[in-house]
């Protein structure tokens, strides 16, 4: 019942996914034309090919993977993630590109599964080094041009759309674009290609034999490659803890069926990943059947939306989408308000909404509100919070496991037996996961009859070599995580983390003091400063007891004729921390400061 | 095959409970004797019973009620519980006793339900200020012992021992004690009977029909309870979200046995909470049919295990328990070791194995480490963290659901309504949970049939007034939180919180300078110290533009004739915060101090 015109552009889009394998980079100007280094004509066919995970290994996030290959490289996915509990203070977290620099001659392109920030996050940060050539899909392309743009680096850019179903030739590296399925559309897999051997990097995937976009995972392209030969397969450990399915997203859409039905006459408020964008579909699609208007709140669910509309890959039913600040002209029974904040983050505007704080929509008795996401791990306490506020309110919010109102994006373990039983890989290397997963997708292998021998658990940095008699780690080369903070990359290291952690504990406790030069005599001070260790305005005596502790340290120094300031200095910290410790149990950081008159 | 006289010390206990009715107060000198203010008497017995939450609503954790009846008051419970991450260098939470204390003349008991930290975690810090008589089972006093001797206040205190099934007066309450089964032995609910009317308060509990010590929770007491008439049920709100009902704990016996098998000549492992006596008591015995010595790790375990095998609580075979110095007499498969650190802790003993910081257990591959035990909310990445580093040791981790291998203590959906159900109560205030959990638990007061406008969804300091026409929420009093900091109770407030979270945020630039009081000069400094924002020794042009610029804020203050510090003060931080922020996207605290020479 969508709009004509928008469900024509749709299946125009549908049928141009159709016929991606012939007419292959015809009509997108954007696509490089293929070098012809054709992977035939090398020399040495026993080289082995080399496979140096930067990023993924032990974490989730910060994916990027190096492949080499007789002196070529090729880059694939280039992620970030979000600092935890010991980074206070940082924004994200990006992988080190120490070693990507030191190749930049033999990198010939950055190959992008899809555009989820783990997988495309650090681009800016890598593009400011180094301006290596893009290939990616055509979403995958328009999350990637948004980002470019706020660093302003989309001029210089070399971005280029690629269809599932092509190959990209780069260097010695022959690289086939394989359409799966995911909580993002335009998902890819790559099968990477070179004399020495197909490697299949399978990004993140799920198997939805019912995706919104009837688009599936291209099972018989894998098969294909398995029945020719596969070296090795990379596979999404994310789910590999789970048994079973994953869902397909179509049951979401059941749920917010049934859901809305319940709400006839209140609001509903719908919170969940901007980037999902057949999550977002279903929701236009069910409040347009309920002859709901749409508003969408939060930057970047704005921004998606609207890359994704302009793209092609949202379908909006005409006069359904309203501005925000329109919602007060209709009745709630009108309204679906569609937002971020499915994490419970701060700034979110469910977390505004929450804690009335939000400009255009105040949450009212009755709202249904539906958190169609779980928590990821870490922000439990962070949606818990949320919710309780929502409810307080009076709302009606429907969260996790009640409906099904969410489902993952990430394969589970028969999926992922599944793709290694039609890949057929001669060597598995389990990516994407903490060690816990990389370990149970490990036993899953060795449950499909691949040997032991041949499941590599890496880290990042370790550079596997593998060729068709055998693979191993050879050597590890640089890699980790770059903190970024404001402006500065790499800038904080584990010397102000470790102080800004002292601080949050204890607060801190400055003692200024002047001293003549020549008498070394106190012409002024000692002051005693703090901040974060307590109230000051309450604690006279305790400040007035520090004081005379320095005074006497500094007597002691005055008499003992130390004339050494860093010593004096230590005397200071030493003296003043003891006294704090045993008087309250607690250790702030002890500043001394001593100015020379 | 327990060890015979330990065995029989376990049955007289058991027959201890079972004439608990009979004998009740006989044997125990600490028992306090009934007071003879006999319920029957009062006067008015129209009066409302007065219900006065002041912990463990809207929150999980420091749970204490306040119960007055014509004048004369009781408590319930005294617990504490943990900072959140808005709370950084906080050790733990209490409940304002400000309330408390104003009615301390009112007061006559405390009464406990069972011995977990959220139960009794307070007592100490009211016993410094109130020496209220306490009453409480066994195992509870022995746990409250515990921590009174901690605090210095064990000699002091008023412990009285109440057996499960016996009634204690105190003033015009009369308080029943009805066994529960929990995650710790010896929990009770309590019938508070005064002339307005029966309340039960539930405590936590579960229904578990085949416990480890074949004491079941006291249906038949509730059901007669129910059968008189009971005024109000308080009821433990925190697995309201989940069906069905929670499995019995001889489940984890049977995860364990074959897990044991499984293990054959292997080291294991259990990390458990070291209060789930009946966990540690099956372990015991499938370590002893399996011919495996038990060691304690962690000090917390080494206590609890003390005082339960002292108390008839645990039965330990002879010559199973070794001490943890000893493992090494033994290979592998002769030892299990019971760890703390189920919550992945990082002081704690199994946070020390898994990061080679344990000085007798160092993880070798193939060591099998149960953790029996599920993440509470907010603890989810520090054990996983744990379970990563252990696997990296090569050992294999079993954990959350991949087995039975724990519990949960709280009662679900089923069996919060079975004890409505037999209970019968007129007014229902779900308790112990947050809003999310109260609603849900409010709303399974609505499908028993409790009418809605009976059901009291209260707010920590709700003063909820019962009589048998109505009730309802009179006022509130004072009640919130309380943060201890090493030995300050409370010195801790918002602005000292929102220091720490600034500072550990973006760390601290401290501006220093001595400044003639005569002629107005700068006689020393400007020096630019700082913490937690940069590494100062690779930031060195950065701190002399800092430098340059307080130069020229205190140069025009001197040409302006600015005299007063405060504004010039305010003019560097200004000064300095915007110049760093346009600089660097940062915002960290600046601090200056000015010293008059």
């Amino acid at each position: 019942m969508a709009d004509k015109k928008e469900s024509k552009k749709y299946i125009k889009t549908k049928n141009e996914q159709k016929n991606k394998t012939q007419n292959k980079n015809k009509n997108n100007s954007r696509v490089k034309k293929p070098t012809n280094n054709n992977v035939k004509n090398t020399k040495s066919p026993k080289s082995p090919v080399r496979i140096i995970p930067l990023g993924g290994l032990g974490e989730i996030g910060k994916n990027i993977t190096l492949y080499e290959y007789e002196g070529d490289m090729i880059l694939v996915d280039c992620g970030m993630s979000f600092p935890d509990e010991e980074m206070p203070g940082i924004d994200i977290v990006i992988p080190d590109f120490t070693y990507v620099l030191e190749n930049k001659d033999k990198i010939k392109g950055l190959f992008v599964t899809h555009g989820h920030e783990d997988h495309i996050g650090a681009i800016p940060y890598l593009l400011k080094n180094f301006n290596v050539p893009i290939y990616a899909t055509r979403l995958t392309v328009g999350l990637i041009e948004g980002k470019l743009k706020e660093h302003r680096l989309l001029e210089s850019a070399k971005l280029n759309v690629v269809k599932a179903g092509s190959t990209v030739n780069a260097g010695k590296f022959s690289v086939q674009f394989i359409h799966v399925n995911h909580s993002i559309p335009d998902a890819v897999a790559f099968a990477i290609k070179t004399a020495g051997g197909t490697v299949v990097h399978m990004g993140d995937f799920k198997i939805d034999t019912t995706p919104i976009d009837d688009y599936m995972i291209d099972i018989p392209c894998l098969a294909e490659l398995g029945k020719k030969g596969v070296l090795a397969l990379l596979s999404d450990s994310t789910n590999a803890e789970r048994g079973g399915y994953t869902a397909s997203e179509r049951l979401v859409g059941g749920s917010f069926s049934n859901l809305f039905r319940q709400a006839e006459g209140k609001r509903i408020i719908v919170a969940t990943f901007s980037s999902n964008i057949h999550r977002i579909q279903q929701i236009i699609d069910e409040a347009y059947r309920c002859n709901r208007k749409v508003a969408v709140s939060g930057r970047s669910m704005l921004n998606v939306v609207s890359v994704a509309e302009e793209l092609g890959y949202l379908r909006v039913p005409k006069d359904v989408l309203i501005e925000i600040e329109a919602i007060k002209n209709y009745t709630p029974g009108e309204i679906v308000v569609v937002t971020t904040g499915s994490q419970g983050e701060p700034l979110s505007a469910l977390h505004r909404m929450a804690f009335s704080d939000h400009r255009q929509v105040e949450i009212a008795p009755g709202d249904m509100i539906i958190i169609s996401a779980t928590p990821i791990p870490g922000n439990e306490k962070l949606v818990t919070k949320v919710i309780n506020e929502l409810m307080k309110r009076g709302a009606n919010v429907v969260y996790e496991r009640m409906y099904d109102v969410h489902v993952s994006g990430h394969a589970c373990q028969e999926e992922l037996k599944l793709i290694m039983s039609i890949v057929k890989p001669k060597y598995f290397i389990p990516v994407h996961g903490e060690q816990k997963h990389l370990m149970k997708h490990a036993e899953l292998a060795k449950l499909m009859g691949i040997e032991k021998e041949n499941t590599v658990i890496a880290q990042n940095g370790s550079v596997i070599e593998l060729t068709k008699k055998q693979v191993k780690c050879t050597e590890m080369v640089q890699a980790g995580r770059v903190m970024v903070d404001g402006l500065g990359v790499g800038d904080v290291g584990s010397i102000v983390l470790r102080d800004r952690k002292l601080l949050s504990d204890g607060g801190i406790i400055i003692v200024a003091v002047s001293i003549d030069a020549v008498t070394r005599e106190i012409v002024a001070g000692p002051d005693i400063v703090s901040r974060g260790f307590i109230y000051m305005k309450e604690s006279e005596e305790l400040i007035s007891e520090i004081n005379n502790l320095v005074w006497d340290i500094l007597d002691r120094c005055y008499y003992q004729n130390i004339r050494d300031w860093a010593t004096i200095k230590n005397k200071i910290k030493d003296g003043v921390s003891k006294f704090l410790f045993t008087k309250t149990k607690r250790s702030p950081m002890v500043l001394p400061i001593i100015m020379e008159v």
